[in-house]
């Protein structure tokens, strides 16, 4: 009998190279190979799954999403048992459940949250390091939060992102952009219902950018109409961000 | 000027030998060594720093405390620059203070704060996996609140320690223990005025028998009348373990 599943996957990204290999390269470490690795095992024959969306090298998730299609009689409590237990320390499924034949967990994602950690002190922060970037200069969450209300909404977002401008839509809604600080971080949390690109840690970049007074709030409406990926500010790294939901209907 | 300063530290200790290297080891990847060959490399000649006390191979700390003399001209802030430019990742100088002559951190302090953290849910937890030990049995919080009862106080606890009886007083005091549990956590946390070797391990690892269910909260008298070791339960492991704070008047 085919089934689907749905799996809830969280990854410390470090040693990652994201999570999907991309194109050429076969031998590629990542996140997909290492569940389609232990699937295949399970099932003696190739298994594919499809990820709600790629992260890049070195994102950490806590609650990306997967589904797959296999012919077995086992639970899904054997399922989620048989993959953590083969599954290398820095990945974990965190949950398991049946689907419709026809659900994919990309084409019917509804939206996604994301959100990106920054370490605001001139103190090292030990336990969470690897979890965030640390950023010395400090930072005026009213200005940032400023700026964040000018991204909220649909808006054309080319210039926030490292996408290629080749006929598919560089559109996006955001509902909701939080600024939260607390004692030393400052975190960003994103709702949308799709990001581009880079689009997410260009965005932070911008908003640093904002808050340690480099740029004014207002720049934001001109950085869009630009569509120029030069007018956003930097890339920021890898490492403060991750995929926290997927959601679906 | 011949002055006294006290750090607080924070390390992830997994890749440590703990605190201090033990008697014979030379070449011990300890944390006070690393910060001993910072302030050595600073002063140009042997400086030495005193603990609050050890803590074992694997132990983190949230607020481990260290003081030392040395005669500098140096301010207190370049001194902490000086150090957290120089340590590696894992461990952090968070603060500094300028002390009287003769304060010393192992002899002054007061009392400590330990927590041991308990992952119980048969999924794995990612993020935080290097500070918790994973128990797959469920914990009855309330059996274990109960036998944490009887733990304070002032009590003779050489059976709940891996320390050897000769001479020396294994009386100590403990003021307070919360067992709190959140999201699959059960955070255990200990405030004493000292603690003996072992004592924190394996009083977790006795209130987990509890927990689970082999054996009744109300063996804990027995268990301190008999100064007998092999009594008490299973010593957990380090990981779990992170010294919280120690408090000075």
């Amino acid at each position: 009998m085919n089934r689907n599943f749905m799996i809830v996957i969280q990854y410390e990204g470090t040693r990652y190279q994201g999570w999907q290999r991309q194109g050429g390269s076969l031998k590629a470490n990542t996140i997909q190979d290492k569940i389609e690795q232990i699937l295949t095992k399970m099932e003696g024959k190739k298994i594919e799954i499809n990820g709600s969306g790629r992260t890049d090298a070195g994102v950490h998730a806590l609650g990306q999403t997967a589904n797959f299609h296999i012919d077995t009689e086992r639970s899904k409590e054997e399922i989620l048992e048989y993959l953590n237990r083969y599954l290398p320390e820095d990945i974990g499924v965190i949950s398991i459940k049946e689907m419709s034949e026809r659900f994919h967990c990309r084409l019917h994602a509804k939206s996604k949250t994301y959100c990106y950690r920054v370490w605001n002190r001139n103190i090292p922060h030990i336990f969470e390091r690897r979890y965030m970037y640390e950023v010395q200069t400090p930072l005026d969450v009213e200005r940032m939060r400023t700026a964040a209300e000018l991204l909220v909404g649909t808006h054309d977002f080319l210039a926030f992102s490292s996408a290629k401008a080749k006929g598919k839509s560089t559109v996006r809604t955001i509902y909701d952009i939080r600024i939260e600080e607390k004692d030393g971080e400052v975190r960003f949390t994103f709702h949308g219902n799709g990001f581009l690109y880079h689009m997410v840690r260009i965005l932070v970049g911008t908003l640093l950018e904002i808050g340690t007074g480099e740029r004014e709030p207002e720049c934001i409406p001109a950085i869009f109409e630009s569509r120029s990926r030069e007018q956003a500010g930097a890339l920021v790294p890898a490492q403060g961000l991750t995929l926290v939901e997927v959601d679906y209907e």
